[in-house]
């Protein structure tokens, strides 16, 4: 299969979205359902004294006010948030209490009645003031929230060896999901347990949470998965909270019960990306070998731990960026604050370190002189080398990539000239990223995929890897199409529901594609291997020499042929069922916490970026002139699809760089909706190229795949802010470059002489 | 297992019927739902000339008045019921049309305003008439709908050996199934396809018609099952036509549409038990032996064939009773008429031909003098018996359900003296009857089971068996519980949803225990298998030493023992996940239609019947003062649910002997509620004794069960008319025996002096 150029198909799932046919969480309504809303007070760090809910309950149309105490089963959501705060709220998204009541408006106006007694306590609003002596500590005895390190070689030595140090400090913002759909879900108490209707990356493990959190079995717990409106590494955690919470209300009311947030809410209690501190020293031969890299760092993980500990263990394992360097020291710790919690975020990790060590590269080659590519190609991981965890790499794309960055973008050339008042610059980066769950996870990366051949021989597919919006299920199909030689009209997916779905852990890591496509291929070989058996028996060939193509299958000389559907007519006289069963199971990782190295993941893929930047000089405003986004993707399964997760990872990565930032002052939330938050448009993102590179060497498994989900929002900032350099002489080392940083940057650049009466001073 | 005595469980759905949670169709409710009201004119035979929908249409809130044009797909569901009749209306219950409107009493009431124009034909009421010369024709070109044939030895040598040669006629009447709940769909139209709430026996067939009927594929069709209340062999062509109709309506408005059956249009439009006249012919030696029997039967089959071929098919090949016969020679046919159709109820065929071979054997008895216990036994089925079919059997338990009757009812004893004015008689009967789908269909007879073990031990079981209100999902429960050592309540059944099961045929047959059962079994192996072997591995024991019991793995000497929930958790570090699936197929069967003879069922089962009666002389009623109904049940997996099954069929059998009848004259369905249709109550019936027997020889499956839903209803007409005929002397050969027919028949005794004076005249 690998060697046969797959055919693009369509998306499936489209025509429901286009035609508003498509049910999200917020269209879906049951006969008395009640609304439930959070009760949230406005203080960073409080001790509850006192919850009255008179005032609340006197309003026709409100059923209950819930509080902590009114929580089934173990009031903690996994990693430490809770549904409801029973004695200290951490952060003003907290919910303290909720309203259920007829109506949405009327449970928002009741929630304003509930009035909650409080001591304000000391808050921390910086994970450095978090760490400082004397500081109020959130959790446990320590804000110190998790400390992971990579330890290689001698760091002493290293720098001993290296002709020239470079010291730098790189910072990143606090950036949302920025999903269309809010998180919201509806809960419906069954005779057996509930029924949860949300939209979310990681469907079984929201009902895992919920059943602990209702003290049910996970059995007791349905979740089906309605149409989703974007995730973006989001719908987790605080689906985790929002579900717990109706199904408090569902099983207290015996009533379905919906919560959905407003995008205000999303806001105050959503979790955001980590903002992360990144001090990075690094030594290098004057030929440009880097001898030795030293890195600390320190994310704010806000009030709940949630997924800091994956978040940061990735950050500390990708901080070098993909070189070889015999002595590495990596500590990046992060801090719990008084501020909304941080969590996954598309990237997860990576593009923090990504911006930082791609900075530091072309940072390094000004330093000596050398251009940003060649330094990179010195040291850039090739076929078997050691990572700073002493992994032993396979399938390593890098110099592919960067060949081809330097085909597609000129690399070596000066932009044109801008007109004036206007400022041009090119900058490039590369990446490594580490797929699927990894070692921080210790159930096996595994999924699967069922099929059931109908008697008419349209085919209902089951898959537990939920569909966020990327085309997941549209890849299943297309290899269970292509595997069984149907056409995709002929197949469905059935839609996400815990009862029935083999879980497949979540959609998160770009595991995606590697783990349900490689399922996806099992079983479709599964069903082939039945039918061909059944279809050989009747024509006495042997069943491998049977083809499967275009809705028929036939001999190699054609002297046999049945079309597929007469096929299943005939299997179903002959066997029990038709149908495919496969699970596929990435090879197992693992990492020892003592020695600080391990092999982290299976596989990685890699990347490789230019930036070509123009800057108004008057505003700040940087334009994107061109962006080539090349990506390992190992085999191409659906190309269309492929430059849609690099271009769609490529805009989440423009706001990043450029204009993205929830600002947070004294733990309040001050950006509050999408007015106060700059996401960028299809204008402004017009002149990026998506490249995927299909190398000779594809990725470690059956298929060939590797995920690109997340690495397409890693590569665009170190490039533009390389670019933004390029054209200002001046370097940005804080997230996002807005329009008043860069500003600043111009009036740096003019005070250095480097851009002199509006271009630049060459 | 087959050794073990299994503990009986407790019902997992009763908590959701007994408390109101469960939800049946009708409470499906959905915004922006529609009611959908089939349209019927009263005439039994007509062409349709005309539809005027102009006055329904002028009502606010009608929506669409539709007919056969705007049916999508075939308007032919399976075997010829349309979804809407295009041309010809052949019985009153047709629907000519159907309103679709905002409220059910809207629909109502503009249904009574569509005009239909049409010209009455001539019509037939028999089936004597409907193949009498000159007959007006329902379909093609004759009212012989099937005839079904067995033939063995020779009949005319049969008749010259014996001694003693009787004829006698029978007949059974029309009959209803009587589910509390009357028939009806929901259906929702998707973005790629629709979805289907209803009840029903066979809910992938339902799936398979709806698709046909709306041109779509049957993956594109979702049939979800609400709780059911009840089906008794319905709930199948009924809902065939009844989702058809809301699907169109569904489709073509784009809106939820709901038709759910008052009960008038259940008994209207509602299939119903096939009438059969059954004329035998026996011949015997004076010792009891019999030498040959001929028989013909012919059964009114309706309107549409439907499930007709398939009924009729039984009847026949079970006509001659459990009994070694060297020549027979059985012809049933069926005839369409311009009545209400024929169609699957429970029994299928066999409480008709029961009735008569049963009342034969006992009316032999009486002529050669014997006891109707010791003819039957001197003739009766013995393992590796040859049947009319030839069809040598296994597994026959025949003779200990007869030892199992001398043992528990008074077989040789005179029943008590009863109150003056009352008359007291016994009476007996065996049968056989065949498991599961038989020959009658192409396909295996298979079903599937999987289990998912969730990360906490909980467990989601699939099964495709349709829960009809029978306990068939517990069956699944009890076998999975009992292979894993779990606790019950740790299980869960998902609801029946044909997106994701696999395909396991319908609830008929009797082949619900027999097909799931055993796939539990060998789904729930699977997963011990494949936790045996994570733990013994860990152990460094052998997998085949692990005892799994009372939530607990461990080896037989107890030194090692794990929780079942840890051991999950251990597996799923190991495992990409913890499941087992399972499909399991009874043995293949066949039928030679040229020879009319045949395997006709992979397995059998056998039953033995002793009734009392007391009739009261003065009214007719006839008083149930024991019965003992002893049914070979093979392995008793739960005996409190088995002796339901037993009491449940017997209790239909009750109405269909003595009080149920429809009536339809001229085409006119007169019986139109349950005030003119006489169901037994509990006080009827608390004389009845289930007896379930667990033979020396077990089914032969794994499990070594045998299906009960049917047999049930089958031995109980012939041993309560046998008890009246020795109550009275006189004989009733037509069903039911009401008041009115056993009023006459004591009217009758008093002309031939066997009653005198209030009491037998002895």
């Amino acid at each position: 299969m690998v060697n046969e150029k797959l055919i693009p198909v369509d998306r499936q799932d489209a025509y429901g979205k286009i035609t508003g046919k498509a049910k999200y969480v917020d269209d879906i309504k049951f006969p008395g359902m009640l609304y439930v809303q959070t009760v949230r007070i406005p203080s960073p760090h409080a001790r509850i004294l006192h919850i009255d809910s008179s005032e609340a309950l006197k309003l026709k149309g409100v059923v209950k006010v819930l509080t902590a105490k009114d929580v089934f089963g173990r009031n903690h959501l996994p990693n430490d948030k809770p549904v409801l705060v029973e004695d200290v709220v951490k952060c003003t998204g907290d919910g303290v209490a909720v309203v259920v009541a007829e109506t949405r408006s009327l449970a928002a106006k009741a929630a304003k009645l509930v009035k909650v007694d409080y001591e304000e306590l000391p808050a921390v609003f910086t994970p450095e003031e978090a760490l400082a002596a004397g500081a109020p500590v959130l959790h446990g005895d320590s804000n110190l929230a998790i400390t992971h390190k990579t330890v290689k070689g001698d760091i002493a030595a290293g720098f001993l060896e290296a002709d020239i140090i470079l010291e730098r400090e790189y910072a990143t913002q606090r950036a949302m999901h920025a999903a269309i759909e809010p998180d919201g879900a509806v809960v419906v108490p069954e005779a057996d347990g509930i029924t949860v209707y949300c939209p979310g990356k990681g469907p079984f493990n929201v009902k895992r949470a919920v059943a602990a959190a209702c003290g049910l079995s996970e059995n007791k717990v349905r979740l089906i998965q309605p149409a989703i409106g974007g995730a973006f590494g989001g719908k987790d955690c605080d689906i985790n909270a929002i579900a717990s919470r109706a199904a408090m209300a569902a099983m207290i009311t015996g009533r379905p019960c919906k919560m959905t947030w407003t995008r205000e809410e999303v806001l105050l209690e959503g979790s955001k990306r980590h903002p992360f501190k990144l001090n990075y020293k690094i030594g290098a031969k004057k030929d440009g070998h880097i001898t030795a890299i030293e890195i600390n760092g320190l994310a704010d993980v806000g009030a709940y731990i949630t997924k800091s500990k994956a978040t940061i263990w990735r950050a500390t394992v990708e901080a070098t960026g993909p070189y070889t360097i015999e002595n590495v020291s990596t500590t990046i710790a992060g801090a719990f604050t008084n501020n909304v919690y941080s969590d996954a975020v598309r990237g997860f990790g990576s593009p923090q370190v990504d911006f930082a060590s791609e900075s530091l590269m072309s940072e390094l080659a000004k330093e000596l002189g050398m251009s940003p590519l060649e330094i990179r190609r010195i040291n850039a991981y090739r076929e078997g080398a050691i990572t700073a965890t002493s992994q032993k790499l396979k399938s390593v794309n890098l110099i592919e990539c960067l060949d081809k960055l330097e085909e597609v973008f000129p690399v070596h050339e000066k932009p044109a000239a801008p007109p004036a008042g206007k400022v041009r610059g090119r900058g490039i980066s590369c990446i490594f990223r580490g797929e699927a769950n990894g070692a921080g996870v210790t159930t096996l990366d595994a999924a699967a995929v069922n099929i059931h051949i109908e008697r008419d021989g349209s085919i209902t597919v089951l898959t537990g890897i939920a569909e966020m919006g990327q085309g997941g299920s549209n890849i299943v199909l297309q290899m269970v199409s292509k595997a069984l030689g149907v056409s995709i009209e002929n197949l469905k997916v059935s839609p996400l529901d815990t009862a029935y779905l083999p879980d497949s852990g979540a959609t998160v890591g770009s595991r995606g594609t590697i783990t349900s496509g490689n399922a996806a291929v099992v079983a479709a070989e599964d069903a082939k291997k039945r039918i061909a058996n059944v279809v050989a028996e009747d024509w006495g060939v042997s069943p491998e020499d049977l083809i499967f193509q275009d809705n028929t299958i036939f001999t190699e000389n054609k002297e046999k042929t049945i079309r597929f559907t007469d096929a299943i007519t005939l299997c179903y006289t002959k066997l029990p069922g038709v149908f495919g069963y496969g699970w596929w199971a990435l090879p197992p990782v693992w990492w020892d916490f003592d020695k600080n190295s391990g092999d982290t993941y299976a596989s990685f893929n890699y990347g490789a970026c230019g930036a070509e930047v123009e800057i108004d000089l008057s505003s700040g405003k940087v334009e994107i002139i061109d962006v080539a986004a090349i990506h390992d993707v190992g085999r191409i399964l659906n190309e269309p699809e492929v430059r849609a997760q690099i271009a769609g990872g490529g805009s989440m990565a423009y706001g990043f760089t450029l204009t993205e930032e929830v600002d947070i002052q004294k733990g309040q939330v001050k950006t509050l909706n999408f007015d106060g938050y700059l996401l960028p448009t299809t204008m402004d993102f017009k002149n990026f190229r998506p490249i995927p590179l299909e190398p000779k060497q594809p990725g470690i498994n059956p298929l060939g795949v590797k995920g690109i989900g997340e690495s397409s929002t890693a590569t665009f900032a170190p490039a533009v802010i390389n670019a933004i350099e390029d054209a200002l002489g001046v370097r940005i080392r804080k997230l996002p470059a807005n329009l008043e940083s860069v500003f600043e940057a111009i009036q740096e650049s003019e005070r250095l002489g480097y851009i002199k009466e509006g271009r630049r001073n060459e």
